[in-house]
């Protein structure tokens, strides 16, 4: 169940209108037949769903792999997230910051005392179980008019990618 | 053939280390079956891999869109330029205005005198057609582990999301 009030009221920016892959009457060129945009079309329709779905909890796509990764890990380190989620060091600061200033995420002491290990707090476990069913619904959701089968097979040729 | 010293000396962001989808001794839990996060995997990796080979223009993603979709389409206008590629009008205006300093974007006064059309230049039309071809070959290098099959496969996986 999503919280009701516990943390900042600030949400995900809202788009406009609906993504429309396909504009009626427009020539996409060279964009059709290219890997990267037919990635692209699927990312913004995805992220779309995605912060629709979890606009009760204020999560982002990468604020959910950041719990996932977090609660996966013991005494994952800041730097290690960002590796892991390619992004910037200082853009793990924030991630991990709004985390914790959502009452999700503890900065916990290391045994070498040299960097802190991230984990959840009990209401960021909570919530991470919550939050995983409704993006997995999410997830299941925009890939409906895929089979099984070619759910799975979308999963492999995508990471045979790069 | 890039320009020598024509354009702004910006360049896009370069990412630090290179990013690894799947890192060592990680736990990736609920990620490793969503389809949401094959698409995120493969798309850092192919942004990567993207700038890197358009860095000589000085080209992103977006910019090679927007100079793809107003080359196909005449009287093309920014309102519409947003709307197609799924950005807000603010982004569309960022975007055009960085074309036209780049010179290869020219803005029309438009039959009705109450909007711009967008336009190649000359100098705009001859890199597009560079762009177009460095472009084409990051996507098959991206692709290179696929068959000419499983690489439309993917495509048309990718277009029945959402």
């Amino acid at each position: 169940m999503p919280p009701a009030s516990s943390f900042r009221p600030r949400r995900p920016q809202a788009r406009g209108e609906h993504f429309d892959p396909h504009v009626a009457g427009i020539e996409y060129g060279a964009l059709d037949d290219l890997v990267g945009y037919a990635i692209r079309r699927a990312q913004i329709l995805i992220y779309e769903d995605f912060l629709a779905a979890l606009a009760p909890w204020d999560i982002t796509p990468q604020r959910f792999s950041a719990l996932t990764l977090i609660a996966a890990n013991a005494r994952l380190k800041l730097t290690e997230l960002a590796r892991i989620l390619g992004i910037a060091r200082s853009g793990a600061v924030q991630l991990v910051d709004q985390l914790q200033a959502m009452g999700y995420v503890a900065r916990q002491e290391a045994a070498d005392k040299r960097a802190y290990s991230l984990v959840l707090t009990p209401a960021g476990r909570r919530a991470h179980a919550d939050i995983t069913r409704a993006v997995q619904a999410h997830d299941q959701r925009i890939s409906a008019r895929l089979s099984a089968g070619e759910r799975s097979q979308l999963i492999a040729l995508l990471g045979r990618l790069g």
